[in-house]
């Protein structure tokens, strides 16, 4: 028709090759989201295991081609083999069918893991962001960077809980006795109201990592090596893939179980 | 952290002013999909129901800034207001948000138009791209090559299951009988089989037009003018919002229903 | 070769359809280079036609593609034809050649208009970039910004170097005593000391325009229309295209000297 | 003023971090140049050197952020050291100003490398691209495939004129004798006219290689080692480059000479 010359305002993105292609998804709005469905505080047990669920089926989609995803809170990132053909490499077509399936399983496994008392009220948003990180360095700084971030964020707000719901501090107060204060202020405050701040669950300091389950060990028994079992959550469904709580920033760079998805480094190195 | 830097790698992806951002979804294998839940073809109007409500929650959420939205088969299409503000006009915002919103609403409305026959069985999942319109005799063409894209669908699909459902002919034969074909033969090849195209529903031959409804007449009265009435699906909750399945190629440039949302168009034109 | 691969690090740039292409070249460091050049202050009329020159070259060799340049200080812009096929739309290729030619005939034309004295010295530079501009009237309004700048500059440096050429200010202070000066009180310190600045001449006031001489009035005579006369400047050798240094702020949509080469107005405006 | 608005048009076009940014430039139409001009065949010393020198003075305006250039027949290639923040990595500024300083250098040094009977003609320009390349293996291929093509070219075009000039053949004729012919063919056309490919200068064979002479050897004395002493030509006055006419394909990726000034290449391996 005349009308066909409008496909030509459809531009290319296509992404260069040999680049780790990453995109990450954050909840809109999950501040109010987690009030208005009375979350627990500072981490939601079942919020986690539901983004994990989720987070799953989104590498799951992707087999070989997502190596690794990592999340904590709100937020949740795919990082793609370097060399991976998905969609031609097209950005917005791998950033919107990303987000697309990650609202998809929010909403479909949101029953799973809330029960009745606790049904979905709004419709959940996830905005999503394509990052284009040049060598598997850049990988590591990534994973690395929302993993302080998940650290950062748990010690402030268990700090932060325990001022409001030990001390009835308001929200207010509670955010200005935490102003200014360091790691080691906010680990004190945690201590002189029982809680060790290193005592807490892996899952809320480190957040989740989903990995597929090979390399290290025997692949067919899908055991997860000794040093990794405290840090591991069964997944529902999704047999080849393993939910870890590792920490991703002291990992060695040649960590079969974590980074041998992304392809022989050796030749990273080389490049 | 030292880690921050990260964050430099994510890079700004404005939008200019004074353009209509223009996003389409489009269902990933729904061809598939469809088989896997057996629509009714060629046109399953619960679908329709399904993605006319969808489309409605996602225009609601940009209240003020979506103008119109239109869709037919898989794929919807949102037309932003020429100076909105949007995220800042970020396109990887604007972009993901709007896949997200219409992602977590199919699903979650799916039980709604579908009973318990047909539960929803796959993660359904669509890609979005962005377009940016320079001027509003380009939204018109967009939409009109959207049209014209589902009156060819309805046409060829219809003739498509007739051969195949009455005359007993395999997919493949279907096809092959269709090829070359032009409109008049198509026409005729439903005729022999009892449908008068022009007879199908508006709904399957012009798609579907969600629109605030202002403008044209009583506005508390939330009346549809006569002529639009046959053209006309309640919307399950949005009070603002209507439905239409008009001709948007033969629509008045200043049709006050149809596009009194995107702002003054005497601006436009003066521009 | 096996290195053939690296070509695909070459990413499309292609700029939509029905959309303005500007490029505007700006001279690098052009303050030091006036003074190493001891150019005449505020405005040498050898560099001005230097640069009138270059840019008539320019449009001449982008002929029925360019279709108006714009002027003053070390700038020029040039506005392509709305729907102009140039190098396919790729935006680095518009951009670079553009920037190229220029620079060219910069140097290649120095002599020409500074006589033995003023030999070129350092190694001349232009940076470019390119918009994207919707509709004609942001054409205009683009125009208008560079000629309003024009005019700003204009008078603030007629005003500061009457103060260190007259008055035997430091330009330090010959700043500071500009310093929250508005419009009035700039003519009132040119006026003091004997300029009237509505007597400079207009190329100084209003920069240089570069149009092809066609539509109003006998083509073939290449004649300036009367009003325009006191605002022309003859090219050196372009017979087809004409300098002005009218006022393109207050000029006509339609004037059909100014702007015919854009192609039909009409069209746009229905669009 | 109230056309200031204009200038949010302008987008950001920022590189992101750690990627080598590597522009090309290359002749427009240098076919018709090199018979304007009389061009001698294949390869025209004098157009080489000027090449070299103009390259030169592009390499040294970039003193500290350009590590490295290649060129042959009417294309230049300048590779970024990757962390630089020229212009603050925006990619029009780098990209425009690289190819005006080119343009300008081109026309600029013109008579110095061409006598009086070969002025010039026609206004030379130039397009350039902008590459993005995630690391030094990536730079490695690219200066390789650029080094790969001169050696094709060369190979061809030595063939091909030989053909022409010694055998009579028409130009027609000559490609058609050289279609589908293999390298081994093409050596045995040299060399039953008495040419011996391997013994053609190395300049015409490998191209050139401006580098910043630092590393290898004595700094101080810009003693070139003697390997490279037969495939270095002098350049007229950088006293801190060299230009080389060596192999990089076949150079050691630590060759301090050739790629010491991209910086330590020892965090690229570990990064
Ligand atoms: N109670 C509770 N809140 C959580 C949990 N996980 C995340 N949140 C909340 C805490 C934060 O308010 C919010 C995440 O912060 P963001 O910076 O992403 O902000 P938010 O999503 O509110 O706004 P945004 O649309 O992302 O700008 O989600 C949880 O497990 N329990
Ligand atoms: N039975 C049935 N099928 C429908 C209906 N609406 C859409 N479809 C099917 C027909 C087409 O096979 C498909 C839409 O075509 P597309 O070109 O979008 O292809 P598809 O989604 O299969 O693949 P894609 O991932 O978009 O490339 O959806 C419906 O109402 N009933
Ligand atoms: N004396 C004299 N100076 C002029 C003339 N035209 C332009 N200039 C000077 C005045 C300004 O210092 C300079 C133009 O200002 P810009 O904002 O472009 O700055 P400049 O080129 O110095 O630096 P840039 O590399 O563009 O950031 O050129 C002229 O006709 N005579
Ligand atoms: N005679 C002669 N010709 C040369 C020499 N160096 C380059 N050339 C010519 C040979 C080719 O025709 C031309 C370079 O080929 P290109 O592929 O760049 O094509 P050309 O510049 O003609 O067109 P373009 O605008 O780049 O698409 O320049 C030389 O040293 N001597
Ligand atoms: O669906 P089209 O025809 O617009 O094409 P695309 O979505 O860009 O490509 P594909 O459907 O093949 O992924
Ligand atoms: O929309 P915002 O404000 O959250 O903007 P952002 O780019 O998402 O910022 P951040 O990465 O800090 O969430
Ligand atoms: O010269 P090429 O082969 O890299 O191709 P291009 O410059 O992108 O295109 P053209 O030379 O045809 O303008
Ligand atoms: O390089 P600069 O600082 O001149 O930056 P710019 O984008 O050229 O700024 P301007 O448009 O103000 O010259
Ligand atoms: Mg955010
Ligand atoms: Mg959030
Ligand atoms: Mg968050
Ligand atoms: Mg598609
Ligand atoms: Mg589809
Ligand atoms: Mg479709
Ligand atoms: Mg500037
Ligand atoms: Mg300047
Ligand atoms: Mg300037
Ligand atoms: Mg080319
Ligand atoms: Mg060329
Ligand atoms: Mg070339």
């Amino acid at each position: 028709s005349k009308y066909e010359y409008i496909k030509s305002f459809e531009t290319e993105d296509k992404i260069i090759p040999d680049v780790y292609i990453t995109v990450r998804v954050d909840g809109r709005a999950f501040g109010k989201f987690a009030e208005r469905h009375a979350l627990h505080k500072p981490v939601d047990e079942r919020l986690v295991a539901l983004f994990n669920e989720v987070a799953a089926r989104v590498v799951q989609a992707f087999s070989g081609q997502v190596a690794l995803a990592y999340g904590h809170s709100d937020e949740y990132s795919f990082v793609f083999c370097r060399n991976v053909d998905v969609f031609r490499r097209r950005a917005s077509k791998i950033l919107s069918v990303i987000v697309s399936l990650f609202s998809s399983a929010f909403v479909r496994s949101w029953e799973k893991h809330f029960d009745a008392s606790t049904p979905l009220q709004d419709l959940p948003s996830f905005d999503g962001r394509l990052l284009i990180l040049p060598s598997f360095r850049h990988v590591r700084d990534y994973l690395a960077w929302r993993q302080v971030d998940c650290h950062i964020n748990c010690q402030y707000n268990t700090a932060f809980w325990l001022l409001v719901q030990k001390d009835g501090l308001s929200k207010d107060e509670a955010h200005r006795a935490l102003r200014g204060t360091d790691t080691g202020m906010k680990n004190e405050i945690m201590w002189q109201r029982g809680v060790n701040y290193n005592n807490l669950p892996q899952m809320h300091r480190k957040g989740s990592v989903v990995v597929w389950c090979r390399g290290r060990g025997d692949q067919n028994s899908r055991q997860v090596s000794r040093p990794l079992q405290n840090v591991y959550t069964p997944l529902p469904t999704e047999v080849h893939l393993l939910c870890l709580h590792c920490d991703l920033i002291r990992a060695a760079d040649d960590d079969p179980l974590l980074f041998s998805s992304f392809g022989s480094l050796d030749e990273d190195v080389h490049r």
